[in-house]
């Protein structure tokens, strides 16, 4: 099969691998019909995280199920599948407690030798648990792209949200503007938030943040960002912070105009932050978050992605196929896009 | 009036201070009754935190009123209340959420020019909405210490046991044998929890946490301390965890033992405290707590008190009187005691 591979910083290339097969009884093969470019796989694309040459990448996509093993009894061949970016068995204590990026026997997509989202095909362990069926048919372009930002980002956002309590009536502050920041206004205004303070200093993501829900854009950065949620809030700051960047700066940023008794829901991986434990301490700021268990999540906001009540997919704002996918890369690094889908078969 | 003043490092003595007078329409005036000696001041008198020469101490104490300003109006002189340590105006944003260690007009006992609760009596601002009037009459000597014991460590055990997210059926573990360590046993075994696995070497105190409710004692420390916890909910992990230190190694046991998922509640103030970003990121442990909204739990505990349901004042093993007040802090400071109480006057 053609699946996409890293080759060095830069560089990612379609090269050919092969076939997945049956490995387990409780394996699924799914061809890919759409996959996605995720912001952390920009990490390794630009040098900043190691990655080995010839390995391949993405981990978010959905398919067709084109065979399963012996004891796979909840799937068959043909169902149209979402794949969360993290396989898990279902059954261990975490899994049953909705941590399933815990599971003791999970794992993640192109690594440790799995196929990667970005290519033809995927090997599933432990299909029946990891991946979702997407009842119906016929749907429209745009709901195929909502249906696969399930996969990852709109999990995520929605993880940050959770993770910080948000609460109906909540003033809901938003660091962050990528794909899960945007997620996570969604989320917000899904989990009934009355204001949502989208930071966000691009036009065109402002107008995305808009569309799903946000009340109030905030351009600023750091202190002058800090002061403006604090005037937006009347000086008491957000019910509830959703962190969706994770770096030294947004971190401090999401703390500081969190209210007294506030949680941060944080969902971008730490990178050079400083936690401000003192000032936590005395303000009873918590944080909670981390990789998100997207599989929990997926067949609540799946139900409302089918009703229209929610389109996550409006994140996805570029597109290309398998041989465009240097360019999907491309696209986000220079923030051309916001998100890039690859169109990989017809589902 | 006599009050007890710090003097240097290892001494606390009492002196004459002015009696307390009503300054503004909404204060109180308190007859301090019984007082008590707080873990977090024999940071001082070890010199571990600096502290002026002459200024006043403590912050937990119950008295009766005395004299009130114009505007008081729901005490009256002869009320016998419950000052938690922290005063608070009830009328914020801050108090009106629960978060009264963050009320905008507020302040602690002993600090910035404030009377110290171990002395014969101090200036209570906002009143009305700082104090809880104890109902009823003729309660046992073990009821008043109870009684006391919600100015400050049941209430701050509590808030271990709420920001931790402790729920009926849960598995929790407890990080710190103290008064407050100890209170936050009984706060969980309260909220329902069906094992609670208490962190202590002392064999005193672990028969006080027995006695609250604990159902297994750990006496390991560091890492043995992990192993144990581990083997001991069946290599998941505590479904919440209450840290009750504030030292580096108790909350790094704290995050080890905690299940994917699950929240620390942390209460004991951060001293020297990495947090494990990386580790808490990707097995979802948060972490949330702070200076404990005493006043807020108040009402509630106390209704429990008065019912016989739990008697936190069981941690009050030694007691003196004023004249006896450096050897309340020395008892405690040798670990000869849990807490010491101050018997001031009669209530």
């Amino acid at each position: 099969m053609r699946a996409a591979v890293f080759v060095e910083p830069g560089k990612i290339e379609i090269t050919e691998r092969p076939d997945p097969q049956i490995a387990k009884p409780t394996d699924a093969i799914v061809r890919v019909a759409l996959a996605c470019v995720c912001g952390s796989d920009l990490w390794f694309y630009r040098g900043q995280t190691p990655y080995e040459a010839g390995r391949p990448v993405g981990h978010e996509f959905i398919g067709v199920v084109e065979d399963i093993g012996s004891e796979v009894s909840r799937l068959h061949k043909g169902d149209v599948v979402i794949a969360p970016f993290a396989f898990s068995d279902g059954t261990c204590p975490h899994c049953q407690a909705g941590i399933t990026t815990s599971c003791l026997h999970g794992g993640f997509w192109a690594s440790g030798g799995m196929d990667g989202g970005q290519g033809e095909a995927v090997r599933v362990p432990f299909a029946d648990a990891t991946l979702v069926r997407i009842p119906g048919s016929g749907h429209s372009e745009e709901m195929w792209h909502s249906l696969l930002a399930l996969s990852d980002v709109m999990g995520t956002g929605h993880h940050a949200a959770v993770s910080a309590g948000v609460k109906r009536g909540n003033a809901v502050a938003v660091v962050g503007d990528g794909a899960v920041g945007l997620s996570a206004v969604l989320a917000a205004a899904r989990l009934g938030a009355d204001r949502i303070i989208a930071l966000s200093r691009h036009e065109d993501r402002q107008q995305v943040a808009r569309a799903f829900g946000a009340t109030d854009i905030v351009a600023e950065r750091g202190e002058a960002a800090t002061e403006a949620v604090i005037d937006l809030t009347d000086d008491v700051g957000a019910d509830a912070v959703l962190e969706c960047v994770g770096t030294g700066q947004s971190m401090a940023t999401a703390f500081s105009i969190a209210r007294p008794g506030a949680m941060v829901g944080y969902v971008g991986v730490p990178h050079g932050v400083e936690v401000p434990l003192q000032s936590m301490f005395f303000r009873n700021v918590g944080m909670h978050g981390g990789s998100a268990p997207v599989r929990t999540y997926i067949p609540g906001l799946m139900e409302d992605v089918l009703a229209g009540r929610i389109d996550p997919g409006r994140v996805l704002d570029f597109e290309t196929d398998l041989d465009g996918i240097q360019e999907a890369y491309a696209a986000m690094d220079q923030r051309r896009a916001i998100k890039s889908l690859v169109r990989v078969s017809s589902i």
